[in-house]
Parts: C-alpha cells; structure tokens; sequence
C-alpha cells in the first residue's frame, strides 16, 4: 500500500547524495545516502533525515552546534561514536544526543563490514554555527557566509 | 558495554508510564510505556521518546498542535495512524510527520496482536496549545493552565 501525507514511507524517497563539505572531507562522507523524512513531510523546526553511511565512511568531521541540538538513533548496523567521552560502539536500537553549545564535537565513523543506518534529527535554528573540533579538520560553519557556508577556521573561503 | 552520555542504550532507562490524560482517556492510552531518550541526553529543544503501546491501545487522542511540530518513526510491530487523510497502516521503517497549525488531527492506534514500538519527536514551544479532533473526546491542552494542562473543550477543569 502507498503512504501518502503526513505518513511516508522512507524507502520511496530519493536520497541525497551530496555534501558542502569541501575536499577532503566530502571524500570522507561520500557515498552517503540521506532521506530527508522531514523535508517531504513538509517540516520546518525539526530536519529529520534517514542515513545510510557506507563502511569506512563518516557521518561527517567531528563538530559541535552553537544553537542547534541533535540526536541520533541507529537503525540498522552499528557506527563508532568519537566525542570528549572517547569511542562509543552503538548497535541498532541505541542511540545519542547532543545539546547545543556543548564545547563537545560529535562524529559518527561506520568501522564495520556492512553498511549502518540511523535516523539523525536535528532542531532548527538560522543563528547556528558549527565548530570543528579536530585539529586537523580546517572548517568552520557560518550563516555570515552566503546562504550558510563553509570555510577555513580562519574564515577565509575554499 | 555500558554507555554514557552523550550516547544512550534506551534499554536501561526506566520507562514513564503515567498519563496526564482525565479518564476516560487515560485507559485508552495505558498501560503505554515511554523512555525519555531526549531529557536521559539533556536535550531542551527536542523532546524524544521511544514508546511501547500495547495492541489495543490509542498513543494519545487525535489531536493536533498549534505551534509544535511532531515526528514519529516505527520501530517494531505496526500501527494505525488516522488523520483527515483516513486510515493508514505504519508498518516498521515507515514514518509520519505533523507540521504545526495543521488543523488536521492525528493518532496512532494499535490495532496488532503485539506490541508497536515507535520513536516520536517533537519541537518544543511554551506556547503550544493542542485541540483535539474526534467529536468525543472533551478535550483542550492549554499552556493557560497552570504548568500547562487538559480541560474540557469549553476550557473547565476536570
């Protein structure tokens, strides 16, 4: 049976296969799959995505949100959560959150053999800035940037 | 492995299995069980839960927000979501998605033989006043009253 609005069914969404991110980064998340759940249903506080993020690939570089709380929830498969607190292996069924303004960056890095998905949800909020927390990761999230953006940490453009 | 914050096995929490609801509404949403993932991650902006509703049973009555938005994923088992759209079956791995002001109730009901296991998210407005759809049932949820909290439709007290 199809689902139509407010229901969906995930699996009829075409994912988005892209990143912001600049090299070399984006080659550390790419192919990664999103299904925007929250964009199709037509949600504008929550950002919903489901994810599927292929072996040896990141979730994204290890950051932390000025203004914007997260949560993850994985699905299927298992990812290696890097944060202040070291390496957390969650398996489906476990999850994590990560206040706004925390100081403490989050990454999730997919160490296993088969792909892992999570479902990652996201408040929304035009002030967030992101922060990145390793040191050899030269990014920064900005809305002062045109349309909200990337650059260098020293603000200079890629 | 025990884990730790910023990540969480939903399992070790205790789950909440009160309801703010006046009879004869309450009975129709318990026994329901749900574990508070976002406030066990210190979580303010989004509220996440994952529920266990046993066959038989009503999430909440068919309601809808004027200022927060809701997002439920199913988990395990299957319910029935009625809307203004009529009825439809989430089966695991589908989702829905309810945009504030809607006007256009929801609810999920438990129409299985097992239980249905769901994650729900919602953003969260201090203003938030929830008007509830089905002809019988006398319900308002009101920030008005004190700590926020249900009358009758007609704004009277239970």
């Amino acid at each position: 049976m199809t689902l139509h609005p407010p229901a969906l069914d995930p699996a009829t969404l075409s994912p988005r296969t892209d990143s912001g991110y600049p090299e070399p980064y984006r080659s550390r998340v790419l192919p990664r799959e999103k299904r925007q759940l929250g964009r199709a249903l037509g949600l504008v506080q929550l950002g919903v995505n489901l994810t599927t993020l292929p072996p040896g690939k990141e979730s994204s570089m290890r950051h932390w949100h000025t203004h914007e709380e997260e949560f993850v929830y994985v699905i299927e498969g298992e990812v290696v959560l890097r944060t202040d607190a070291g390496e957390q292996l969650l398996r489906a069924g476990c999850c994590a959150g990560f206040p706004a303004g925390s100081g403490d960056g989050h990454q999730l890095v997919n160490r296993s053999e088969q792909p892992a998905v999570y479902l990652e949800v996201g408040s929304s909020d035009e002030a967030d800035e992101a922060f990145y927390a390793d040191p050899d990761v030269d990014l920064h999230f900005s809305p002062a940037v045109r349309g909200g953006g990337f650059t260098r940490r020293d603000g200079t453009p890629y």
